[in-house]
């Protein structure tokens, strides 16, 4: 349920208003030397402060219990811990007969028989995202390979050199956007994934749909290659290394990884918080209401998910890197 | 590796020009009386006939080894298995020095050291599907939901009613051609899925990725609702069911099923062999040259693979289906 | 549920008396070419046929349908299945009412409710040992170990040169025996287990209950080792490899090969199926009444289980010798 | 490696002489109330203080980050949280060069290439029991069954009103001594366990043997039960309850809980740590050399075990009984 992973394997816990959110980390060889600047790094890239995400800045302190001895990991599981700090104790409760439209709170509290935490999204928050961007960060740590992430579209806007002054358009309106990231991974080897159930994109699909509102997962050209024949689709190879001038694939064949770029497109839905009044059914008053979503928002998650989505591949890709070892 | 599932849980093992394919499935409920000529049924539909797919017609027959005693299931494990007939055995050996593009072969021979069957794709053929579909057979069997899928593209074609005819003049050029299947669950009930990894969405997204051919996975409206503002995606509450008028959501919020149409759009890309000749690189003479690939193939895989995607999808609600009870 | 193992994985399917049992081997290293007359000849070891043992005889032809290509392993999953014959269709509808004391029906009725297939113990059946030490053996042939069984106490007699007399007298008293096994695994090297809970004597004791009719497990001295004091059970170190004069810990510190000779003791009860009368409960006429098992049976099925042990103790050796290939 | 269970699961971390040791425990059903006061309890019957324990007492103060809202579970993992405290930062370095005898500080330095952290037995202290019992604890008031355990041989004392007096005369001459714990659980259901690898047996076996110190593991008679015939040793039912006057079985047939009392008997190896003084190899001066080990220890550490036992015991059965409900 929590758990990510076979041999590199991540356990999450924690809701947006309780105490910590925290992971354990088992499978990170023994003898690293994390960089954890580079984890403060990738940290900084999630949080808040462009136009467009949310004010609700937390310092994201690590707290690192065990796993490490004399700067090295020990070879046993990594526990890491965020305080939620910065909690408004506002008044949540008003979420218990006014689920929000695209949030989890109508689902969650059938699931889980109204005993669910609701406040910030409880569990659901992307708050949740946090740790796993640490994990995914020494991940990245262990693998020769190289990660970026780029955006390509946020709402209707293809060209981010317009970005600021999109994003406080939309926001004016009381409006939020969604939109499509890249996640690439250069210097790849030949050979990662485990047929039929552990393929490659198998364990990406399921990582990248953990994440809070991703709705679309394609590898390398996806939806858009439908027109395309079949001799225009096929990546021609080149050499004996498998390189190919084409990567529609993506980088994956027959869900193993090819040694061409791994290439991941992400669609993250519009924020579901919105500034403008919505209409939907109260659970107490037994009818539609209108409503207003208070609080701080972002107006667009998608400009703060793309180092979520990177690290997260980091994760699937530790796992199957360690795996692709075992016969050696 | 070739297991799916935790409470309903499949195994698969075959290749498509050994003995046999087979599926062991655990988890199938004791006292079940299967419908066997619905199983047909759907591998009916799988099976290749119609325009566009491949003249490699098996009758699949299913030889149900274990656990069904009485014409009831007993609680034990199922295996079914299913011979390769029809298997001709043509010299498959230039696939060694001449991987295809698209195909497996390439990243099979470098994974396996050159160990793998590679007469028909070995274990990356579409054959294996065969006895994915008899698990989600009977999975549909042990739940109370309505299934269906569509075709709703087909290379650059939409109106399917010109299928045949466009498939013909793809076919007639050497060519194949990928497309979109959307599988539809209704009857939903809210609450299967269970955060952070089992989540509905990502064990759909595990599940979808593993079939071959499979590049692209949308819940819901998916890529094309990065151009929405969250107010046009937002679905909204109608009742106390949860019950919404859109459904961009595709009925999953939060990883959980909102008791709304589950509506999963699948990308499936053109048939990797294809009729006209190609230049690819040959791993012996260490240049690129030009072949073709003979044998019998699909112009549109994507034309079979509904089912197969349906009755995957059924799979995984099944085991989900199962997880939901435990507190019950 | 049916699967043991994380790398190398095995699923187990099949009933005593229905077509066939049999096992999905999953992380057999491509390029592996078996030795069939090993697996052969293990198989023999369990086979009946002497002095207590049941005349049910089997010839357990092995039909291989997957992952052997020009005799070598291709890194896909082998499935090998066995045919059960000799099955002799006598009514078995009485165990209906009356469960047999020491055997699974009773729990298998109400788990199942009603619909196990109650033939010769279903799936509880010892039968379902001969696919485990057919994938034992190739486990074997993965490692580089030396591996070995014995009768260390049959009923009350510990010294086996007197054990076909002593058997005889048992039968011929309507009367069966269990007894403890020794198994040994000799050129082990340090390092296999994975803590907490893939610990090497944790997967152990995980496998060993796994198997029929096993009730008690020890890692070196075990029970017996209660009167020791610490000075004498502790096992002192003679070199830098980790050699040890006495192994009291039976090669396991701390859940981790230590190099020493892996020592495993195995309690396997006395056969259930007895030739005497039995009083017991009857479902039906709801009261004790006497009865009598007839059909065939072994006086002691502890002859037979070692290899059947030793085997299953391979299995687990080369899940976490795989696993400890990893970091390299 | 550090998550055990499927629906009731805990993932463990920690190292003795870090920050902190805990457990994510997930799969607690929503809206349970916890009693901490029984958790308590619990975590006191481990703690020292009795005449033969270590007199390293720590508070045990439990943090629950996680899980908890408005007091009643959410459905979310629990985490929760001890601070090692009470940690004496003497000089450990010796360990390095000089493995004790029994313990893992050997294999820990060759598995992890010498990064362990060799403080205090690391992680293979059994301070990491603490928060399984925790878990333990509150999988209990999950479950409608009714624990308890004792030790039923401690050295070579049966008769435990002897006990203080015996451990004063083994502390005194710098010895330890092990023992036997007998766990109980009456009002069990018939039921659970998964045959064939998620039998209650197995699982038993897996859990108890992933404990530090245990060597050894029973259900019902056990090994004593060699010396007994068939028709002595099958425990006969006496009505349709399944109830049976002898239990042999330890309440488990088949893999699976027949409803009678859960018995299981653990064997404890002698405390490794003792106050007099060995000679083993030193990996420095590359010979034998005499050495005493300071610090503080139980002398038999198995008279606080048994709560570890009965509650590692609890989270078997927990993860078992909701497996108990999915067809329900």
């Amino acid at each position: 349920m929590n758990s990510f992973g076979t041999l590199f394997k991540v356990t999450l816990y924690g809701e947006s208003h309780q105490d910590a959110i925290g992971i354990v980390i088992d499978g990170v060889k023994p003898g690293l030397k994390i960089n954890w600047d580079d984890v403060e790094g990738d940290l900084a890239k999630r949080r808040p402060g462009a136009v467009g995400t949310t004010p609700r800045v937390e310092k994201d302190k690590l707290e690192v219990t065990s796993g490490i001895f004399n700067e090295y990991t020990t070879g046993s599981p990594l526990h890491i811990m965020i305080r939620n700090e910065n909690v408004i104790s506002k008044d949540y409760s008003h979420l218990k007969s006014q689920p929000r439209p695209g949030h989890a709170d109508f689902v969650a509290s059938m699931k889980y028989q109204g005993f669910h935490d609701y406040r910030g999204g409880g569990r659901f928050s992307g708050r949740l995202t946090a740790p796993l961007v640490v994990a995914g960060s020494i991940a990245k740590q262990m693998l020769p390979f190289e990660f970026s992430h780029e955006l390509i579209q946020v709402g209707s806007l293809t060209d981010m050199s317009q970005l600021d002054t999109y994003l406080r358009e939309v926001h004016n309106q009381g409006e939020s956007v969604g939109g499509i990231v890249e996640v690439r991974v250069k210097n790849m080897i030949v050979g990662l994934g485990e047929p039929m159930f552990e393929k490659l994109d198998a364990k990406i699909g399921q990582m990248m749909f953990s994440i809070p509102a991703v709705k679309g997962v394609e590898i390398g050209t996806g939806f858009s290659g439908a027109t395309l024949y079949g001799s225009e689709f096929n990546d021609v190879y080149e050499d004996e290394t498998g390189k190919t001038l084409t990567n529609h694939s993506g980088g994956v064949s027959g869900g193993i990884s090819n040694g061409n770029d791994l290439v991941v497109k992400v669609f993250v839905k519009p924020t579901s918080s919105i500034g403008k009044a919505q209409s939907s059914f109260n659970l107490e008053s037994k009818q539609k209401q209108s409503f207003e979503i208070g609080g701080r928002h972002d107006t667009a998650i998608v400009r703060r998910v793309g180092i979520v989505l990177e690290n997260a591949l980091a994760i699937v890709l530790a796992d199957l890197y360690l795996w692709s070892k075992i016969y050696k």
